[in-house]
């Protein structure tokens, strides 16, 4: 069911200095800074050959990503996100083999413009994942 | 410097169940599980289309794991791992931009057998970084 992995998402405190490690100290491509207000996050991408590293920086008074930083003021891993073709397909097995999908359990419309869900962190080997309609 | 995602490693308490979890619930093509002790972790493969999540159980008194593992029961993303063509090129330069490489900061063989570092996470985001010789 799953297919490739679409990103992996790091959240900072500071995306410029974030993005000048990845693109100074590491040699990578980042893209510019992008404020996403409808998400609450700003972010960049890293774009490797095979893959994309997503960084966010909290954006506004009610950032999902807020809670994460408090915990771990440094910065870390937030979450990894997987492609499948159908997205309430997915869903439905995945409902149908008792793991949660968070909020309403709906897709909505995800950074990247496409539908997302996100998984239950506890189902799933303690990681927050999203799935995003490929 | 930094080139393909290599692979993304979840540390998990029972990697039984893990591993059920992403050929069951996922539908994912997962390894065998291989116990690795020169390394005090167990591994399972999940094939990604154009990555690996590699997982992670602890495997005897004194894995490098464990000590994650205490601070989240439930597991979690442990590290990601970039591929570099160069490994002492890379640590050279990292080292010259001030990022700290851990241990003896000389590369030793990983669980792919092929050389490895690991760089300080207080440096990259709060990431745990693994550099691998492509």
């Amino acid at each position: 069911m799953i297919g490739r992995l679409n990103h992996v998402a790091i959240a900072v405190k500071d995306i410029a200095a974030a993005a000048r490690v990845y693109r100074e100290t590491f040699g990578a491509d980042v893209t510019a800074a992008q404020a996403q207000p409808d998400h609450g996050v700003t972010t960049v991408f890293i774009n490797l050959p095979n893959t994309k590293i997503e960084l966010l920086e909290p954006l506004g008074a009610d950032s999902p990503i807020q809670g994460f930083l408090d915990k771990n003021p440094s910065g870390g891993i937030h979450h990894v996100c997987y492609e499948v073709d159908d997205i309430l397909a997915a869903r439905d097995r995945l409902v149908a083999a008792g793991a949660r999908v968070l909020g309403s359990g709906e897709p909505r419309i995800g950074a990247h413009g496409k539908p997302v869900l996100f998984l239950h962190p506890k189902d799933f080997c303690g990681t927050l994942v999203e799935l995003e309609q490929a």
